[in-house]
C-alpha cells in the first residue's frame, strides 16, 4: 500500500514556513505500514490544489492532504475537494454541535464563520478534530482512500493518531518494513563510513543511510520483509555488526536525544547535575528539562551572562576574570566547581565562549567555547572552535557539553 | 521565471528528518524573484529521482535539487545526472585541490572516498561549495537552469546565498512580487478574521493569508507587480488598513521574534532584566540569547527546578512553599521579586508550573502555568492553561512570559 502526501499553502512555496506536517504525517504513515513514496506541495490555488489530487489519485492508493480547511478566505480545499469529487457541501449538525461545545469550554462567541466550519462534502466520511473546529474528510473509492487534514500540526496529528493511522494500519497487509537508527556523537559521515567500511558484505538487500545533522550523524537501517520476525531479526543482526565497528559513537536509538539518554543514566546512578551557561544561555538547561521527570536529577541551572553573575551565582574570583578572561580554561572549570559546590549536586557543568556575531579576536575567535566538567573524582574543561553562527554556536556546544557527560558515565 | 524545487532522500519519506532545505531554499528563490510553484520530494531511487528530474525539466524554467551527493553509498544523485542528461563522470583537478585543501585545514587525512568526491559530469558546470567537498551542479540548456547541490543544510545554503540566488535574480525580468508578514500574539485566528473584517474591500488583487502556529498568528501580505515600486507602496498601504484594525496584537514585522522586539526595547530604555525560570527550564532564558547583544540587557537566568534552589537562589521563603506550594501565584510573584533583587536588574520575570507528563491534580491540572513579573513600581502574577504536551506548555509558557514584558513596554 502506498502513499502521497500534498501539502497545500502559498507559505510552504515561499518558505515562510518549514513543512513539519508532511513529515509527521510521513512518520505516521510508515508505523502504519504504508509506505509513501512522494511529497507534493503546491499553493492556495485551485487549479494547482486539483492538479495534485489527480496526480495523486491515479497512481495512489492513498492520499493526504493538508492545509486549507480554515476559516479564513484563503482556505479552499474544502472546496477543492467538492470539484474533484463531482459533489457539493451540506451543512453537518454533529459538526455545528462540536464547534459549539469546543468554544464554549474556551469561553469564545459564536461567529458566523463557525457556521462554513459545519460545513461538509456531501460524499465524505468526518475524520473526526477533538481538538479543532475544522473536521477532517475521508473519501473512499475502488478501495482507495482520499483524506484531507487541518494544517494545524498538533489537530493533524491527534488525527492521525487516534483515526487514521489506525485505520489504515488495519487494511495493511503483505511486507512490513522495519527501521531503527542508530544516533552517533564525535565522529564526521566520511569517518563513520570508512570505520564500518564494505556494506554490501552484511546488508544483504536491507539499506543502511547515512543522515548527518548539527549533532551528529544518524546511521539508519531498513529490512523489508513478507514474516515481521524475520524483518526483526535480521534489523537486530546488522545493528550487532555496526555497533562491533563504531560502538563508541553511538549513544542512543531512533528518537532518544542524548539528553534522555543521559537523564535515564543519571537517574539510574541516583546521580544529580547542575549546569553554569554562560554562551549556551540557557539552551543545556532547556534541553535537560524538555525530559519529563528530569527535576528527579536536575538540581538548577544558572545563565550566567554578566561577569557580576558568574562572581555571585558561582564564585568565580574577579581576579581570575581579569587574568585570564571570562572565556577561557580557568573560568570554565571555576564555573564548573562552582555550580556544583553551590547546588551540592554531583556533577556541574558549564560553558562560556564566544557565539558571536560579535566580539572575536585573533587569540579569541568566533565560536571559541570551553566546556567545564566537576565531579568528585576532579574536574576538567575542554576547549572547542564552533564557527560564526550564533544559533549553530549555541546548538553545537550544547550537544558537545551534554556528550562529555554521557562519555564520562559511559567511561568512554 | 517559475521553479521546482527537487528533494531527494529516504529519509524525509520516512519523516525521520524535517525537510527544512525545501523552505531555505525558497525562500532564497523568492527573494531573488523567483516564484516555486511547487515541492517535490522523492526516494533514494534512480526511478524516483529520474521520474522527478523529467517531470521538472519538462515544465519549469529553473529546476533545484538537493540530496544524495555525498561520499557513501547511498548517494546516487550524481549518477542520475549523467544518465538524464546522457553524459559521464570525470575527475576535475579544481574540485580534488578544493577537497585536498579542505580536509587539510581540519587535520582529516586523504580518504579513496574524496577521489568520487572530484569526480563530477563532463557537461556540466560547478557550484562551488566553499563549506563541503560536494561540488554544486549547473546544466544549462535553452535558457533553463537545472541544479543540484548538497543535502547539508549550511553547505546548501551558502552555495545559494553566493551563488545561485545571485545569479537567478540577474535573470530575473518581469513584475515582482513583495511580501510582508506582521506577527501577532495573544489572538486566535477566527478573532483576528472577525476584527480585520472583510478583505476584498482593501486588497485589490493582493493576498492575505493567515498563518496559525503555537506562538501566534502571522498575517502575510502579498503583491505582484509590475513596477517594484508600486508594488512596495501597496503593501505599505495594506499593512496600514490592518494595523488600525489590529495593532494591539501586532509585535513585530517578517522574521523579527518576540525576543529580538523586547531585546531593542529594553536598549533603548537602557533596561536590564533577569529571569528565574521552572516550568519553562531554561527556555525563556535561551531564546532571549538566541539575539545577538543580548548580554547588554539580559543580567542572568536561574533554572530553579528544585525547591531549595527557590529557597537559595531567590530568596523564596520554605514556609511560602510549604503553604502555597511551588505552583502558585503567591510562590511566581516571590521569583520575579527574588531574580530582580538578587540581580539588581529592572525587570524581573518567572514562571512555575506543571510541565507534564505527570504532577497534575484536581486543582492544579497539566498545563498550569503561573507567570511572574516585577519591576520598579510593583509585581504580579497571571494564571495559565496551556494543555498537556510538555515541549508545548514549555513553549507557550515562554512565549506569554516574553509577550507579558513586550506590552508592559509598551504600555499595551
Amino acid at each position: 500500500m502506498n502513499a502521497i502526501i500534498i501539502t497545500i499553502g502559498d507559505e510552504l512555496l515561499i518558505g515562510q514556513i518549514i513543512n513539519t506536517n508532511q513529515a509527521a504525517i510521513a512518520r505516521k504513515l510508515n508505523a502504519a505500514g504504508v509506505a509513501a513514496t512522494r511529497m507534493l506541495t503546491v499553493g492556495d490555488e485551485m487549479g494547482a490544489i486539483l492538479g495534485a489530487f489527480r496526480e495523486g489519485w491515479s497512481v495512489y492508493d492513498v492520499v493526504i492532504a493538508t492545509g486549507g480547511l480554515g476559516p479564513t478566505h484563503d482556505d479552499i480545499t474544502k472546496k477543492a475537494v467538492c470539484t474533484f469529487f463531482d459533489t457539493t457541501l451540506e451543512s453537518r449538525p454533529e459538526l455545528r454541535l462540536h464547534i459549539a461545545e469546543l468554544i464554549r469550554k474556551r469561553g469564545i462567541p459564536w461567529r458566523v464563520s463557525y457556521e462554513e466550519q459545519a460545513l461538509f462534502p456531501v460524499k465524505a466520511g468526518v475524520v473526526p478534530n477533538p481538538l479543532g473546529t475544522a473536521a477532517g474528510i475521508h473519501v473512499q473509492e475502488a478501495g482507495k482512500h482520499f483524506f484531507v487534514l487541518p494544517g494545524v500540526p498538533y489537530e493533524m496529528q491527534e488525527m492521525m493518531d487516534a483515526t487514521i493511522a489506525p485505520f489504515l494500519a488495519s487494511l495493511v497487509t503483505g511486507s512490513v518494513i522495519r527501521h531503527r537508527t542508530l544516533r552517533t556523537t564525535g565522529a564526521s559521515e566520511s569517518m563513520l563510513a570508512a570505520e564500518i567500511g564494505d556494506v554490501q558484505g552484511f546488508l544483504n538487500g536491507a539499506t543502511l543511510a547515512f543522515l548527518p545533522s548539527p549533532t551528529g550523524v544518524r546511521l539508519r537501517i531498513s529490512v523489508q520483509d513478507a514474516n515481521p520476525g524475520e524483518a526483526d531479526r535480521r534489523v537486530s543482526e546488522i545493528e550487532a555488526t555496526i555497533r562491533s565497528k563504531v560502538s563508541r559513537f553511538i549513544y542512543g536509538v531512533d528518537e532518544e536525544e542524548i539528553q534522555a539518554v543521559l537523564g535515564a543514566l543519571l537517574r539510574a546512578r541516583s546521580l544529580t547535575m547542575a549546569v553554569a551557561e554562560s554562551c549556551t544561555g540557557g539552551l543545556i538547561a532547556s534541553r535537560i528539562t524538555d525530559i519529563g521527570g528530569s527535576s528527579d536529577y536536575f538540581e538548577r541551572g544558572v545563565v550566567t551572562y554578566s561577569n557580576r553573575s558568574k562572581e555571585e551565582l558561582l564564585g568565580v574570583s574577579s581576579a581570575l576574570l581579569d587574568r585570564d578572561g571570562a572565556v577561557s580554561e580557568s573560568v570554565a572549570i571555576a564555573m564548573a566547581e562552582g555550580v556544583r559546590r553551590a547546588s551540592a549536586a554531583d556533577i556541574g557543568l558549564s560553558t562560556t565562549g564566544i557565539a558571536g556575531p560579535t566580539g572575536g579576536s585573533a587569540e579569541k575567535p568566533l565560536g571559541l567555547v570551553w566546556i567545564g566538567y566537576a565531579d568528585a573524582s576532579g574536574s576538567f574543561a575542554r576547549r572547542f572552535l564552533f564557527g560564526d553562527q550564533r544559533l549553530r554556536v549555541k546548538e553545537r556546544a550544547s550537544q558537545a557539553a551534554l556528550e562529555i557527560v554521557w562519555r564520562r558515565l559511559m567511561g568512554l
